[in-house]
């Protein structure tokens, strides 16, 4: 047999792809980056929270949270308070462990390296905070499934709506993400609203403050600021906006962070399919949005807005 | 080494978190829902149906539906009623869990106990009604690929249309849904539903009656009632919505279920992107709906809709 | 014991579905299908692409372009070089696999078997042009990245920007899609699009070029066709649609593949939540399009349009 | 490209091992099979324990025995009584599963059917029983692993003697399965049994009955009879076997099961490697077996039997 | 803050071993054994059966040929044929991979390459003669089970024997083993009796051509040789060797592979723990010999030998 | 349907076992045990090493040891480095986070807590020293690889020697524990050495010192005590015990930890089958040792010693 023939096998059995070449230019390219972005004197490492480990955190408060429905299959009310100690503590030992990664990762950010005793005291007060806000935050869940369960003519059962509904998965994810979010893990609670948003896509931003009973159906598409403020008995539908007004605008390109941007409503208010609300305003309560309106002025308790009021509406302003 | 030294390190290398005292308060907060509920004497028992055991009985369901497709890498035809078989009997053997599990939790939220027989016989049954339906459910799903491979110009083959199309993916679910909608377990439907819904944000109704050569492109946001009737060879695009017509509105607050609230779309219709059909109005046969438009009247046979009717439309109704 | 009570006791316990049946069905149907789709003398194999390999694979890819931020928690930068340099060739080694499947199902679909040697000669040739073309779309992305960072005002770092933004999965996602589809392997490239779809709802053609520093913020909805030319430093939001147009056409009903037949967005251009762009139409420089407008007609370089002015236009439209 | 080489490489790329023909040989091979054990009319039901399912019911109870020890790495004593519960409650539910089908088996093959009621009644029997016995052997292992702390002068923690012994793997094994095997479940206890051996290569019959403070050293080769009897404080060293004295023999071929066969070892007695004791003889309290000794004959209380020893009496023997 | 206190810090939480310095250092070490093992040349390539891909094999085979035993817990005779045919497939196609592996690896590694198209036709013929094997290897195995059932008081069905006695996973390992040394991949053969060793203690040389009805009680520490030949309706206990006679030897050093070297143990010959046998010798049919003795002449068919005839046996030699 | 029907259902189908009595009961008992071994006050933590982490960290080493032979199946020589880095990175910062968890348990259980920063410099020196004797080790392994192929006349390569010997995993192993060993962390020593034990079923002590060019055949049964001191090129085959001389003896009780009690056997020494050889003599160079002979004097250079030998020596013995 040639060894022609036989380095011809091999080159194909073998294949190769320069690797040590691009892993240098990929090297080059990742240091090109830190330059730029003022991280070549980091100290490398890699300690960033995990988005795997919050899921699986959430999974756990969940279970914790409402363990005969979102528990284990054999759970019995014997076992109950073991599961829901056992799996709690498991959530918020691996939670403890991304607190303290956030926390160092920002303080490696921000070159001000943190003690390890204060890293953990900090983090453990956290968790405790965190742990110490569950059975309050349990009752408003109560709250906002019985208004998905009353909301929706097709439901069958409170359990069903647990089980089923992307809504009740969002604000779920929510209210945990928005004490994430108080105790100042911002890119926790980030990462946990992200899960949500993946799953349902219903994107709602940790900072927003939302009422009890709170209910969106179908969901996907709707989005919900920052500085948001959602009373209670609030019900939205799918795609709907609740926006910063940035266009048109007339301000300096840099926002500042943390303003107030987003829009206020008020208790009992119902926005329907495809409505967009953008800026600071308030819809008054009890008010009725239509589908797919376009609101960027205050609304009054009580109204009723549809396309054709914001057809007139606009009309109007096109008319001044 | 002191002790109070000693004492310090433990405290924080051993954290607490009053775990006895949250697991307290979760439990009164569980009993306070159950007693508010009327729920206090079930028996403590958790058995509902699991949404993990549904995504693997519907993989393997698509396996045994299209096995060369969707089956295993290694699969010759050889062997491919083998994995059939096998694949079928594992997916139906979970799924018979699944019926008895949300059969059991009927009976129990309706307090009226069924007998372990009575039980399995009523739920062999609904199995076997399932089994039964999957080869013309497969003849179905063939003629929808096939509308899916001749509607999109930038589609290469029907394989690909199978594997990567979302629409397709909606679909298959929807047809399972569908099914087990049909057999009175709507628990089990609502959940595959919602297993799409997470998948492609194509969120469908398992009630909705759909016929054959149904494409849907893109789809994401595209919302379908539970009373919808679509007939056959109609195609829809991302985020239309063949929703119930709730606003605005002189009906009691209390709506029927089961009432026919969603719109009927006759043959051969075309429904572009972002449209609103709402109510029980029917699109006539070969009609063309425009991007964006909001529809709650009837539409005759053969109409073309744009969002320029639409708006004349609006503005002769506000001219009544 | 009685035989019927044995009997009766076994048929419940040892359930039966008449799988035979069944299973002979749905191999009638399989077979009805292949005689229809011209596919009865295919050599019966499924050797098509997985999604599960090029999920696994894109993962790895991730790790191996931000190694100490997508890669594994214990990463240093003393480790750096080799996870990166084994990830990469774990993953190259699976995507030699899937490219030589697709080849292989090319070949195969259209009757002209390819020799072992060739296809693997062709199929090592672009994976090696894949590996070439790694350190440039790193240096992209960063781009990307930064343009993400500096979009959004509630932003903390460019670390949570990658982590957290579905608009980041996103172009990641696409830009290793769309080198695939360069290198002519679409299916593979179309699996990866999806990937990136059902993860954030965000739908682009792997066939679409976008520039750098291209940022979409929420994105759930949002749609670029196939022959998308998308400029530098453009910024989109959820929802929006940069469409073919499809209606009103006077064109014939088989409109031909590979038409150009998507906008293209020049540099710096802004386009707000919900906007539709349909056709080959141009977005010139600088533009920004506001919220929820229909767009099918060229836009100078430097305009400014919003709801008032699309609707002025569609009056003028009327009018003509 | 002609015929022939397409099917050429079709022949090779898509192989093929007359499956069915091998099944249906397969299937033959059974039918003779139970036809000659009368097994034809059997239900045709697989419903055997699983030595999977007991490997991680074993691994729970060690878990749930140990907690500080063997249970996760995160725990706490706070937490401990929370996993203790939890991983018990799901080790009892498992085991009941697997007592049922044991109980079920037993039935089937001794063509008694028994009623799904009376198994659930007896078999929960069972699983009391054996939650009940718990505390006490924990106790029990406390004992042996201070022996085995004592006996070993290498040891340096009884921490050390629980996580890494051999010998006590196989103690905390032997006393679960004799639990079983008193609770009348015979096929689990012998699983359990043989999970040890296979572990450890120490083989002990659940049936045999052994005092506190035993303690095995090295293991691999001990072999200890079904109806055994060891007293307290007893060690014994690899290869040793506690057997039957079946050579030479003058007894039926028949042995009757039940029968006691195998011997009784006295309290505080030492056996060192390699030695065979065989029959129902006695041990006397406190006597030291030397190491490869053959012992046939009670041995009174307080020996030291040696290999010189064991071939003078052979030579009296043979002399006789 | 210091530039020592954070650089003591960064020291600690991100530790650097020199690890270019050791995986240099490593490769170093591995060119001088390739160098020394004139293996410098190779293509470098890691192309070898694997211990896990062999493990999964042997497990979906057992299951092939015990479908209701060792089969999957769901298993029903409706569905027994489906399981079968697909485990089986699975099982074949994923040991037809590890024979290329082989194969090649013994084209490699004697400096030959073997054509992919030859390989693909050796490999395939191998598999089919390995399946067509299978069903007489259950019917041996049967026969091997009822002698182990029959030949120990203290099984209780044929399913206890076949689901818990080491000597049957070890009889069922070895035959299938045989089978691939006779089929010339030796390599495939060790491994697979390898894995038996592991989990049973018990060492059968793949070679070694064993009878039906063989059974091996307890195990541990059995060996036997390559070229051993065992008659039908032998039963051996734990320790019991057959072995090649090595000592004293008066052969060169370089003993010749293929030589048989290992005893001949004819029909119905017992033999207790311990005993060693060794060299080519015979035991005589229907011969019984005790535990420990040590044979190394040939015994005639039915003697009974116990270690009072080997010593007297040793005395008479030590005589000559 | 009778309340009395409802609660026995009930009863049945929501199984209770007391769980709280005996949760409690177990805690009793760990308490009772917690004082009696002096544990009361200890801060209740969980902190032992973990075998299951040790079993991996030792698979990876051996990837890292012989990338080609026991790493992943897809390696080839361009990527060899990085997987070797990689691996080895990954198993020492697992290994790191071990040894802290030993040394942290020592520290507790002797009551002298140890500093987060001292714990860390020590486990960092021993990590970094246990690095740098790789490549030595990779070196030993080598001879001993080779001693293997050489000493077994059914070996067909060495690379089925590494693949398939259980001497060869046992020492590796070996070698492995007997570094950690003398870097002092015997727990984590003593876990290896008990991970190859039950695989192999032979039992080295990590403290044993062995020569290069070891080979053990079959090797189950093997026993080789901590202060054993094995020169170059010994083989020894299964059921070898080279114990402690613990019978008769006249010592105390108190045997002190550490003493030399083991044998030690120089170069060249061939020790067959169950040979045993007791206490600290010296077996001297070059000596052959027959299967099952008991020595427990010192054995001269060029001895060959056979049942027979000792048989007279002992009754040498006898007469003295």
């Amino acid at each position: 047999m040639s060894d022609n023939f036989v380095s011809e096998i091999t080159q194909l059995s073998v294949p190769n792809w320069e690797l040590d070449k691009i892993v240098l230019e990929l090297r080059t390219a990742r240091n090109e980056w830190r330059r730029q972005s003022g991280r070549a004197k980091e100290p490398g490492l890699r300690e960033l929270p995990s988005r795997d480990a919050l899921q699986q955190i959430v999974r756990d408060l969940c279970g914790a949270l409402f363990p005969m429905r979102l528990g284990p299959q054999e759970l019995r009310q014997e076992s109950e308070d073991y599961y829901v100690g056992h799996t709690l503590d498991a959530a918020l030992t691996q939670l403890l462990q991304q607190v303290q990664l956030e926390l160092n990762y920002f303080a490696r950010v921000n070159n001000f390296p943190i003690e390890e005793k204060a890293l953990k005291v900090q983090s453990l007060h956290i968790i405790r905070q965190f742990a110490t806000a569950l059975p309050e935050l349990r009752r408003t869940l109560d709250v906002d499934i019985q208004a998905a369960y009353k909301g929706d003519p097709a439901a069958h059962s409170v359990d069903e709506v647990l089980l089923c509904y992307p809504g009740i998965l969002a604000i779920i994810h929510h209210r945990l993400a928005h004490k994430l979010y108080q105790l100042e893990v911002p890119l926790l609670a980030r990462i946990v609203a992200e899960l949500a948003h993946s799953l349902t896509g219903i994107d709602i931003h940790p900072g927003a403050e939302i009422g009890r009973g709170f209910f969106i159906d179908h969901g996907t598409g709707v989005v919900i600021g920052e500085t948001a403020v959602i009373g209670e008995r609030v019900s939205i539908y799918q795609a709907v906006t609740l926006g910063a007004k940035t266009f048109p605008t007339d301000e300096s390109g840099a926002l500042k962070k943390g303003l107030a941007r987003h829009p206020i409503v008020e208790d009992d208010v119902v926005i329907y399919a495809g409505a967009t609300v953008l800026g600071r305003i308030t819809i008054g309560k009890g008010s009725i949005i239509g589908g797919n309106v376009w609101i960027t002025r205050n609304v009054p308790a009580g109204s009723v807005i549809s396309q054709a009021n914001t057809r007139l509406e606009a009309a109007e302003a096109e008319g001044a």
